[in-house]
Parts: structure tokens; sequence; C-alpha cells
């Protein structure tokens, strides 16, 4: 993986389930990233906060907009303020995807918070034919960037096969954000540039 | 009402809470609304499937896809097949909104039913910042359409002046939704128009 | 069943769904029904207000305690004061359940409302085997009463089959709410009688 | 500490939140806790299951059934079979609670599991005067027992003084839900004595 990334010059992103993750990312990796599931993980989040890399902090699953940026407040309370906030859906009774995509939350924490926030389309549908709409709507509403599940033979992955993209599928979701995004404002406050 | 309805070619929804208001707005109305907390008054609905006029059915503050496409059912099934769907958000724990809005029930029912789906930005937040980005994403999932709060003094509306848009970022949100609505494809399926 | 009603003494709950049947229920029934989707069916509520039969209020499936009151209100509005609320489950991601019982609304009931309310553990939970312990809960959180699904043969019941009591498992059920019932103070304020 | 748990019998129940804190736990406590936060903390539950002390597994905020137990197997898999489940309430778009206290996981429990699972009505409602009846609603719904927030002067709490009970009103709800397990059969398994 190492030496892909230093190939392709792509950035490694990898969640960390325990404190001694963070030391092996930082090794091999590019970024720190805590998991829905360890978002109020206290002693995780702290040790994130010690380390030099970038933090992306997924929304737990029902986390409200406060605890969530008090998670983000652990981290950067330790010094390490490069936190990367993304939106993966959150729990209701809704029944048609895994989890129900808040993508309210991107406004809300602009106005409150200077992070930078993402949205997850892959984990916040779960179902693979959702995820370029919901792709095009996170872009839209505003979002710093997104969070894209690839597989190249999605019906061998080993996790999550049911909402990861072909690799022609992903071409074509990147199309249709980069259309969205050129009618942005370059001012990173996802604003339209449109009179 | 009407004059302004004949003068400008402006047509006009209006909710009915009641069988007798059918009668009234097929007299003076153009499409009739079905709200949220009536989702489920089957009574109502079939007096609705009774009419010649269109109808707006919001789907219900918990209510399921399935639920929404059977509240549809019982106006098509007495014989008015001319149902647009609106979603409007639904109640979770999130208290950064006045409800959540479910921009994943899109793509969902586009793959589950002919009936065109609109968007309800201005219920589906409560809060008027949040509205122009949210119908920026529900047109760029694909929506068939808007539905969007405005008023020429919102601090003196009679009721949701909260979200209300005044006139002029009625205005600006109009170009920015027409911007992205013109990169999709004219099939009307929601799908875009980039290679 | 007007027959069965003079010869056993039995009181008759019917739900209406339009106006037109409290109109019947005037006739043929004691208490007058309103389901959890007509919680805020206006004009129905104004109807079963200018009854004089009392009305049972089910809470609506995401209504919050303020909404359900509020609809409480409509009734009591037009005159009738005879207004049983009943909790019978909300709509939350729970699984197990086909709803999700809100016991603690009970007690917080209690303190803002005069009202009496009762607990359906049948729709609250949708499991027969679940029926009795929630039954007795209901009773030890200090209800003023139950509302139980019950079937001389469930696998034949033409609706919610699945969380019928048999008549045994009713009988078994009564003699255990019965004990902690008598458990508690006779102030019909849900206290208990123990020191 | 030591020395009151001595010199009274008390047990102590202490939460981890990191895993050198179980350490301090084997020394001076004898349950440990693992809170709602970190139900799916996997190395946090791995460690526990390394200890010979019992564990106190609280339900996660939006943890199905499935999510609660498969935690426990993450204890009982590293060899600590000594695993008590408690329903602590889960988030709902509920208002007058702090969070949703769902009884009917504990009949749904008992059906699959081996497991003793006890309530939690002080974290499940977070007001004090609703902590009793919600007690008493544990105990008659067949918990194995109960957790409650006890301060000799509530309004010095450090935290949740809200739902702290009195010694006083500890002392009359010991007396009432020993009146109702006083109604329940020896053989653990939450069914009443009455016929």
């Amino acid at each position: 993986m190492t030496a892909i990334r230093e190939k392709f010059g792509l950035r490694i992103v990898t969640e960390a389930v325990e404190e001694s993750h963070v030391d092996l990312i930082e090794r091999y990796g590019d970024v720190i990233q805590i998991g829905a599931r360890n978002m109020q993980n206290f002693s995780l989040l702290k040790r994130a906060g010690r380390s030099k890399l970038p933090v992306l902090l997924k929304r737990g699953m029902a986390a409200t907009l406060e605890e969530w940026l008090l998670a983000a407040e652990y981290i950067m309370a330790e010094g390490n303020y490069n936190v990367i906030l993304c939106e993966r859906g959150v729990r209701t009774f809704a029944q048609h995807t895994r989890n129900t995509l808040d993508l309210a939350s991107v406004p809300a924490i602009r106005r409150i918070s200077h992070l930078p926030v993402i949205v997850d389309p892959s984990h916040g549908t779960g179902t693979a034919y959702m995820v370029t709409p919901l792709a095009r709507a996170g872009i839209a509403v505003g979002a710093d960037g997104l969070m894209i599940e690839v597989h190249n033979q999605p019906e061998l992955a080993l996790s999550d096969s049911a909402q990861a993209l072909t690799l022609s599928e992903y071409a074509q979701l990147i199309e249709e954000v980069r259309a969205i995004r050129s009618l942005m404002a370059a001012d990173g406050n996802g604003t339209f540039n449109v009179t």
C-alpha cells in the first residue's frame, strides 16, 4: 500500500478503532478516521488529538450536532486542529436506506463551526443505486467533499458490497459532481456563483 | 385570489383538511394538497381521489415509503391518477432542524413508482438559511420540483415565519436550482447529462 | 353486538375514521376511538367533541406530548371533556417491536393534565408474548387502564393476529395486573400504598 | 471507598471509558461498567472480556438488540461470561424525557438470551419524578434488577442532578419495587406467581 501511495500520490485514510492503530496510521497513512461507533470513544479522540495527521471524524449514529462538535473539541483540545467532519447518516425508523442521510447538518455546521464537512452517501444510504444522486445532493448542499465506496468487483467485496460503486459508476459520479461543483463560488463557503 | 390567478396565470395549491374543502378547491384552486398530518386520513384521500384536480400528497411525519405509496393508492383507486408526492422531512431526534429531510426517498420512490416527487425544504428544515442549500440538494438528487415558502415580509407572516424566504432570496434560489437543473437530462428521470 | 352488549353489560369502543362513523357509534357504541393515524384529523376531532360519548384518543405515531394534548383540546373545545388518552407506542428505529411503548408518557401526562391515560401493549409491541409483561409495566407505571387485543383463535383473526392473546392468556394477564393494582393507593394518582 | 466497601459490604460498579481503567477497577471495584457511548468500543469490550470481574453492558443510544447482544459476544468471546445487560433508554424524537426507556427490550432479551438484564430509569428518563414509576415498571416487566441514581443532596450533585433521588425517595422506591417483586415467581424468569 505504501508503494502504491508513493507511485500514484494517493492519500490513505484509515480507521482507528483503538489507540494503538493511531501509531500504525502515523507510520503508513495520511488521515486518521474515527468511525461513527467511536465518535464518543474519548481516549481514542484524545490520542488522535496528539497526532500530527488530520482526523476524519464521522458523526455518531444518534449524535446531535452539539455532541459531534464536542467530540471534535476533544481532538482539538489536545492541539490537533485538522479535523474534518463527515456526515454519514443517522439512525431513524426509515427502512429504504441503511441510515438517513441528514444533509441539513452541512449548512448547520457551516453556520456554527469553521471545520470542513464532507458527506458519505455510501454508508448514508447503504445501496449502490442511491449513492450518485445523494453524492450530487451532498455537493449541492455545500459539502467540502465526499467519501465514496468503490470496488472493482463489488460482488466480491469483503464488506459493504451492496453500497459499493463499480469503477465506471464512480467515473460517472465524478463527472456529475464536478459539473455541480463548477457552479459554486471559490470562497469555500458552499455558496453558488450564479446571479 | 381568483382574479390574481387569472391575471398572472398562477396555479393555486390549497390544503384540504376536511372533505368539504375539496369542493371549495375544485371551484377556486388548481391542486389539492393533503398535508402530512392527514396522509392517512382515508376518507379525505378517497374524496380527493374522486376529484379531477391533481393531488399533492405530503409524506407523513413518520411514514415509511410503503405507507406513503399506499396512501397514494387510496387516491388512485378512486380513479384520480394525478398524484404528486412531496418529501417534507420526517421526525427524528435531530434538533438543528424542525424535521429531517430524507432526500434518499427521491431515488427510492423513482425506482418503485412512476409518480412524480417534489421536495419541500421549507418544512423540511424549518429555518430560512437552510432552505436554499436543501433546495439545491433536492434538485440535484433528482426531484421533479420544489415547494418553497416565500413571504414579502417574513417577520409578519401569520405562520412559519422562521422558514419563509424573502422575495430576493427566492429569486436567488431559483437561479441556483435552474443552474443545477440545466445539467440534467431531459428524460425526466433525474439523470444527469454530463459525460 | 347490541344484543350482547345488553345481555352482558359490556361497553363497546369503536374506532371512527370519518365523521359519519361518529353518528353510528352514538347509536350503537359507548366510546368513540380516534386512532393514531387520525390524531391530527382536526375535523374528526371536532365532530367527536360535539358528541356526548367519551372519546379514546390514541397517541400519534410520532406525536410529542404537546401535540397529543393539543389534539385533546380540539375535542374539549367543542364541549366534550370526557377524553381518555391512550399510549400505544411511537415509531423508532427499534425492530424487535412494531412500535416502542413510551411508558414515561404516563407520569409525564399525569403531571401536566387531569386526563386519564391508559396503555395499549398490544399495538405497542405487536407481539403476543410481550403483551402481558408490558401490561404489568403499564399498570405499575401508574396508568388508569389497559387496552388488550384478545381473540378466541388468534390464528384466525382478520387483523393483528400476531399480537392477540388467547382467552386463557388474557385471564392470566388480568390476574397479574390485578395483583399489582392492589398495591396502589385508591387516590387514582398512580401512587403506591406501601410504606 | 475501599474502606466503606469493606465496612458495609457494598459492591462498587465503576465505568471504564478506556482500557487502563479496567486495571484500576480490578484492584478496587467489583463490576466493570461499559457505558452507552462505548457499547461498540471493541478494544474496551475485549479488555473487559479478559477480566474476571462481571461486566455491566449498557445499551447504546441507537443500538438494536442484535448490536447489543453482539457487543456482549465481544466480551464473552474472550472468556468472561459474567455479562449483565442494562436497558437505559434509546434516542427518539420524544422531548419529555432524556431518552425513551424501551422496556420491551426486557422480554425480547429474555427470549433470545440467557443473560440477566436490568433497567436504569434514571438515565432512561433524566427526570427525578419519573424514576420511581419507571422503576416499578422495570420490575413489573420482568427485569432482574435496577440501577438508580441517588444523592444525599441532588442539588449539589456534580452531574445528572436532575435525575437523582433523595435518600428518602430511594427508600420509598425500594418499598414499592419490593412489593411488586414479591408477586413474582422464584424461577428468575420474570414470570408472576399469581393464578
